[in-house]
């Protein structure tokens, strides 16, 4: 993949499992395709280094392998080869852990590892992230939990919370897609890490 | 629908046609699921006092209708009222001047009609397009196409014209997905606009 004008490398992942769901319980979510799609679109706009779509999940490997062959090798390509390029850097894991090792791996050092969520408290903004991980010169990798969010397990081990999105309804309405959220998030971001 | 802490009121409308394809002709796209629902939901969260589907095919009127009342009579929406709640301020109209007559009607004024497209080139950002509209106290109807963008015609005859989203990859890769440049841009206006 053509190197990003960032000032230093971010990865983006989404959690499909392990998550909440409604009621609170341990989860695995399906892999959506415009999941896949949209969010590879972002962090390709933006100058990710990586998306990881995270699923234990091994009937989900399957359907998600076919998705990012097919827009690579099929004839569906053709029609539209910037849908293949946006999936170029996007790769499936089993856990947030092979993720975090294989950004390691790439990077000679382990990433900070920042989630977010609707109802977390943060530790800070999206520019005080940028400016911590500038002058440590450490990959992010930024984590987002699809169902209903993140395990707390997950977010207490994290070493940076994003403060979450404000909503500016009236009655607090707060329930953006897991799409529209990522957007939000890398855009922000990419303010304080991308180089003019 | 509650009332928004927005400083003035603004509107997003989903423009399906008419809009450009690949090759510059003069189209109309399919409206998804999946645009319906995120957007009412970024719509939503960030205090949008409406959200329009413009659309001239009758045969997506009807597709539309049904999601549009799926979500908030079927059973479907026992599940998730978040979801049938934020399909709330959502309508279907055939072409953006019925938008446009119809927050005149609501407002009492003709709102400013702002643009948007990766190849656009602007005049000015959100900040400056906000503070022009709290100046004015005129509501903001910001237009989005699908496909390949919206025609010329459209944008010219435009009263603000957003600044695109820059690309912070290498090769300027800048395809997002309608729903996420619709967060995105909705994001940093509301950032303008939100009282806090």
């Amino acid at each position: 993949m053509a190197e990003a004008k960032v000032k230093t490398p971010f990865y983006v992942g989404l959690v499909h499992g392990p998550v909440k769901d409604k009621a609170g319980s341990t989860v695995t979510t399906s892999v959506t395709n415009l999941d896949i799609h949209d969010i590879s679109r972002t962090c390709r706009t933006f100058g990710a280094s990586g998306y990881f779509l995270i699923t234990p999940l091994k009937i989900q490997h399957e359907l998600v392998n076919r998705i990012l062959g097919h827009w690579e090798t099929d004839k569906g390509s053709l029609y539209n080869p910037d849908r293949s390029d946006a999936l170029a850097a996007t790769e499936l894991v089993d856990t947030i852990d092979d993720a975090t090792s294989k950004i390691q791996q790439k990077e000679g050092k382990r990433p900070l590892v920042v989630v977010t969520g609707a109802k977390l408290v943060g530790d800070g903004d999206e520019k005080q992230l940028a400016q911590r991980a500038i002058l440590d010169q450490v990959p992010i990798f930024l984590l987002f939990g699809t169902g209903w969010g993140l395990l707390a397990s997950t977010t207490d081990q994290a070493d940076f919370r994003l403060g979450p999105i404000t909503s500016c309804a009236a009655d607090d309405y707060n329930h953006l897609s897991v799409r529209s959220a990522v957007a939000i998030y890398v855009d922000r971001l990419a303010r304080s890490l991308c180089s003019p």
